[in-house]
């Protein structure tokens, strides 16, 4: 922790800092400059909250020097977090990037969803998203058909044997949820929903968690640490965009680099999710591929049976026709660059 | 609802739309330019959703015209809300603006807590804040006194006759919160906790609700809305800073404009956090004025009997001395331009 | 300076680090923490280019400790600096806030120019503002007056006593605009035009510089910091609004927080553009009262003798009657609380 | 244009605004909804200011329709715009993308300036980028060799066939970048610098448009079409980044999809600057080849002989060797995806 006095802090001032800091096990060193005194306190920054020493008199700035994340952090874990599944899908590391795609949210129709369902395991894809629990900005939007909802997935599981990826918005229904889900997803709005981490962090399914709209790096890894120091180590990011200067041209501004900055900062695999980060359909398959360029360990992509009648999000999702097509892109570059077979993502 | 068409869209495109707007109900007006076709459908933008219209071919862009929110719109109600409390106390409208006043967190030390609430009380404020479940950014940092908090509230009301606010974080923790606070908080982080939303929306106290660090003013009334269609009415807003582009000098920016751009649009109360919207002691005097000039109901504020000392926050918190002479200055202001009796507001 | 080395950064680089600052002329002192290594550097930051060092194998950051502006920072000058001019008005410290006010954009109609002067005097307003030439977004809008705008602006001139101040936007123009302009005007967009600022600051003219619609207060003083290190103290900042989270509402989001830090940084002082920085009408006045209640050393206004024909920027101008009640309106405020004299302002 | 009145608005009110817009020339549709009036005004929107409408009485808002830029517009023009060179250098359209590359600033070391520029060409760029003029955030940074810098510019030029793009930062040096520049460039912080951009535009030399920090796809767009309205249409755009929620972990937000955004609404080339787009090096490579993937024109890279010692941005610039392995992996992708040939980029 790096503590800047303001220029006219008394000596009296300095030495009450350097004495609390020194009472809660930190070294000190002094760096006196020509105007600002300067205090370097070594030691876990855990042992004082830096705010309190933010408040005592004298104290222009506290900076902290090491991120304030541990477990989700490169230098706690030097190799890549791999998450593996049962059926062998493995998400992260030098594996095949997975394809998660389906819905935005489970309707009424099963077949709809089976057809789906079909289209992404015969793309290649692994998982199956879906949501049955949807956060929707305005009361008057479909709100999700709930536990009906995880039923149709369960179903459409066990026709194709994709893996499910779903949302929970409450703790409450977290049981239902993970009796479902193989991946439990925290969208974007909870990122910060502090109970619920924790309660996902006592699940032992592995967790999707979506990077919040104006998250920086350092909340999102910090709500990752939220999950995995309550007990769960499965994390999976998610980059979704965020909010940037324009909000006409596309809904969220898709931040690519964010993934290459999370493998040099964390061991946590990162997808991106093009349909929600760009919101617009021409906009998939350029942002797809230039993901997995930069890194991605999967994709997250919105496909619809229908997308003219979906209760949610049609003017972002794909048809099956079109994610076929996109597939086929995707497939076609990966192969070319072998990226396509373990031991293969392209920005190690 | 206005949907504009592609350069391109052909006729066959161009009907498809006009005939699935009129089989939901709505009437169409055509606008042909020479470039684009615009198409004008009256009606109630929840007979059809609107991503369903743009994923259409042929549309580039779909336009709402009338606000998503209806309870919360000033449209529907004319009259400002005003919550009265049964000791007399009346948020929104021309009442004097309410301080709302305490520690960031409810801490173990009752008299430090009792010091803070007497003060407020002789100050001439009018209710208690505290944290009792704090949201926290990091899971090292202290994350509440949960249940003995609330227990340390009450203590502090029966004593004081303050009326309490406090924070709820997640649906479970609800009742136990419902039964001390006078104010229920739903905190920035949540502001898109749909299901908590919900969950205050059936409970029958006065709702706190604080603007999402980067909310627009229509996702913030959709918020409110989600709690007023859920049944409770009684929903203040708070402003309390948005992400801006300087997080270096403060620790967020604190949209003062909000306050009367509130007042155009909706019918309920609003006040502002300026503790948590500058982040800085220093800035606390000048913005509380400047917020009660710009029309605001009330003012969150946060005051602790040993800020060097406190769990969270401590850096924009004042002592209790800082508080007095602040309510000084505050009072003088309201005194000299006449808002500190009924009646008051000045930009009515 | 304060740099921070990688975890694993080896011995070699270390001293790579601190033989190349030491050889700058830096004294060193570092900081040995568990996992990282920082190095203080003391020193003045320009003996070496911080990126230089950033460059170097093994850093991971380097942070500034020292507010790189000096010349506008608060610790080179203890009392805030004063513009006087020719005909005793004052602008800074503790004297009556001034008010700047007229159309955006100077029109053929000289009347209506004078009516607009004219109303500006009669309420107490000391200085004319009006573009000459003028930043429009697009190609196809109106572009100024140029020259004939400056001879109306100086008849004006002559006709009220008001002080003109006005935009220049080019080094060539700077000739003409200084000839009639009391004070330049540096828009916004132009803030970082280094070549301009440099050519202001060669001028015997006080030069009212804008805020970027995106910058930071450290921007924005080093922006002032070009004017004074090229010679010309006289610099008056100008708060109109930064880009926010909601363009909807309104046009920018006015951060009046800037006032007090800025006061606390710097010298220089400091007056609010309300009609830029929210860009609606029915905002103008709580904003204007709340910038002053915030600190500010004046406030610029549009004002129009009919904005309804107006060129530029109609819909945020106030009629001369809107004007003249907002002037009753400020008036009565200042008054009431003992602004309108000097030695007044409210956040000393 | 689409007028929507507030919903008081009385029937003279709705008046007024018609009778305003058929004087000057538009065609009228009235939409008469339940709360709200819609009036669409068909015709030229330069017909009349939006503002001039915005400011009548009962006007809630009005929005324009269709784009504001015309010879920017894919709607002008369907065919990509291609700039050809005298050595028969493409860019735009499918031609294989261009690298520009080049240390930030040109300084006195000839023979450095001379390595990087032979690196460039031997690795198969295209242009040497330098700048001769720069923009400095700080009055005591280094500012440019200025005319001392565009002669070893043009010694360079003729020792390695490179083409040179390079910065003007005032109209006033035009005359004398535009004899050395094969391209000029337009830097972010003077992308509305309307009268540099009118300037530009009456040279006959291809203009290199940064974005600004801060700016939307519409105003970049505005930007250049201030530059083909004053007769050149050889303007190429760049994504330089754009500030964003975090600005701890990379400089800059780098929005790739603003890529196929600006192919879908204009015709003009778009290339990508990744070096100022992060301002980490370790980024470079993994943005650089998802830009070529989102269907970038070309890239522009910082490389410098010794960026420890670099007068400018040392931190972002690669080494003669990185450099060399960067162009390695980018040329072997695009060999592999067969892009290094014309008729070639990747998102059509």
């Amino acid at each position: 922790m790096i503590i800047i006095m303001e220029p006219g802090a008394t000596n009296e001032q300095i030495e009450k800092v350097v004495k609390k800091l020194q009472d809660n096990g930190f070294r000190i060193n002094m760096n006196h400059g020509d105007v600002l005194t300067v205090i370097a306190a070594i030691g876990d920054k855990r042992l004082v909250q830096p705010h309190s020493i933010a408040s005592l008199d004298g104290v222009r700035e506290v900076k902290l020097i090491q991120e304030p994340y541990k477990l989700a952090s490169r230098e706690s874990k030097k190799e890549d977090t791999v998450i593996e599944f049962s059926n062998g899908v493995k998400i992260g590391g030098n594996n095949k990037p997975v394809i998660m795609a389906g819905p935005c949210s489970v309707e009424a129709d099963y077949t709809g969803l089976l057809d789906v369902a079909r289209a992404v395991k015969a793309a290649g894809g692994e998982i199956l998203r879906g949501g049955a629990f949807k956060p929707r900005t305005s009361p008057y939007d479909f709100q999700g058909l709930e536990e009906k909802g995880l039923e149709l997935l369960a179903k459409a599981k066990s026709e194709t044997g994709l893996l499910i990826v779903t949302e929970v918005m409450d703790t409450l229904d977290l049981p239902l949820v993970a009796e479902v889900a193989d991946i439990i997803q925290i969208g974007a709005r909870n990122m910060q929903n502090f109970k619920l981490l924790k309660a996902v962090g006592k699940c032992d399914k592995p967790v999707l968690l979506k990077r919040g709209a104006a998250a920086t790096i350092r909340e999102f890894l910090l709500a990752a640490e939220h999950i995995m120091y309550a007990g769960n180590e499965k994390v999976i990011l998610c980059e979704r965009g965020i909010k940037g200067v324009d909000s006409s041209s596309t809904r969220n501004t898709l931040d690519l680099a964010a993934v290459p900055v999370i493998h040099k900062f964390s061991h946590l695999p990162i997808i991106v999710d093009p349909s929600h980060g760009t919101g617009r359909r021409y906009l998939i398959e350029p942002m797809s591929k230039a993901a997995l360029i930069s890194g991605a360990n999967g994709l997250m992509i919105e496909v619809h049976h229908d997308p003219d009648h979906a209760s949610s999000d049609g003017a972002q999702s794909l048809t099956i026709e079109q994610f076929n097509a996109l597939m086929d892109s995707i497939n076609d570059m990966m192969n070319k660059l072998g990226m396509n077979s373990e031991n293969a993502t392209v920005a190690g």
